[in-house]
């Protein structure tokens, strides 16, 4: 199984990046432009968040066409807005603001991790992101992707099956080659039912400190791994072979 | 104009690799293999190269569904063979020939170009070949590619319009941010109709010494360079900017 594996795949939101952190940050930074006190931007972040899903399912139900999650975030974004006291930024402010999903950071294993780990294979991202969100987080954050795959080469979302299955194919490859990295377990259950292989890498602080889910790997996986450092020494991939 | 690009987007067969000198070398090797002697590999890649369009025209004219390259690399290549006294050639030889096009040399600006065109902008492939070939490509190349995009993420062939207009899209960019890089004059015709800014670098060696095509700029482009490099200094890029 391990000796077929040519690529992997990651999910991006919480595996790869810190996005409540961030998105609180930019909050942050911005409420001091504007004046506005007060604001718990860790809530604000987890309520644009918690609009995530149930948008997605709108797209995936077919009650509304393909649609990228930038138009997602901004339209969630002027859901969150009032119920904070913020109901009267300005649209330029709410179209930079929806950007922060462009710059979250990274965890920090994840750069020295991910360039180990193409040293070998070829690595992609399994995302929801839209290919801009995914391309401009990866030049600022320094995310070294061969390519980036995910929803908008699908025109669909995780965790339609299609999704997973098209990452397979456009890099030419058998599922069985490819493994789906991810904090979640149902994003791995559905990879492993599509016939990837999986590796199961928790980020128990990616909700908060009170995080209950998604702590341990609740079935059988590939590989599981506490970060991507410890994922590439998994996969016998040593510091030195990257040049 | 200049000041707001972000993107570069680039013609690969041609302009980024030599795919004739290239496919000729694993032609030789194979021959070598298998015994067959006295073939004209440069005249075997000629003949190959030449299916590549009326091909392609098939899915344009929407005579056959979308059909990614390397299927049509295939095809055209049991249609090359017999030519050549090779037709006995086993299917798994021709499948491995047939992925030497991800396997093709870059020229020699190429590289160290690319990596300083990255340092200021997004750079990603506006190709005809499929997201497997590129990236495969890439990783054996080393081309620093931030996305993948062209004709598998529009399901459409260039000259279609909607492939040059996809990469802008894809990007979030409007096709004004976005310069198509080209060594070949039609191609930069498209793209300036589609609103994309162009540069045409001339490789005056891709097909052979007795090339007469594409030796000079037959219209206005945004800027003509003598290769990447060159290209890389005229949008003042210079080489202590890459880190």
């Amino acid at each position: 199984m391990r000796s077929q594996l040519k690529a992997l795949v990651f999910d991006v939101f919480g595996t790869c990046v810190d996005w409540r952190s961030s998105i609180a940050r930019e909050g942050e930074a911005l409420g001091r432009r504007l004046g506005a006190t007060g604001v718990d931007w860790l809530a604000f972040a987890d309520a644009w968040r918690a609009q995530y899903q149930p948008q997605m399912e709108t797209v995936r139900s077919g009650q509304r066409p393909w649609t990228t999650l930038d138009v997602l975030h901004r339209e969630a974004l002027d859901t969150v807005l009032p119920a904070f006291d913020l109901g009267q930024m300005s649209a330029a402010d709410r179209d930079d603001f929806t950007r922060a999903w462009h710059r979250l950071d990274p965890w920090p294993d994840v750069v020295e991790g991910l360039t180990r780990l193409k040293s070998r294979y070829v690595i992609a991202p399994n995302s929801n992101g839209n290919i801009a969100l995914l391309v401009n987080m990866a030049k600022r954050a320094g995310l070294p992707w061969d390519a980036i795959l995910g929803a908008e080469i699908a025109r669909a979302y995780k965790p339609r099956p299609e999704v997973y299955l098209r990452c397979a194919e456009a890099l030419g490859l058998e599922p069985a080659a490819v493994m789906m990295v991810a904090a979640h377990n149902s994003d791995l259950a559905t990879a492993a039912g599509c016939g990837l292989q999986t590796a199961f890498v928790p980020r128990p602080a990616e909700y908060g400190p009170t995080q209950t889910s998604d702590l341990v790997p609740e079935r059988e996986f590939d590989v599981v791994g506490t970060d991507f450092i410890d994922l590439a020494n998994q996969l016998g991939i040593a510091p030195e072979s990257v040049q």
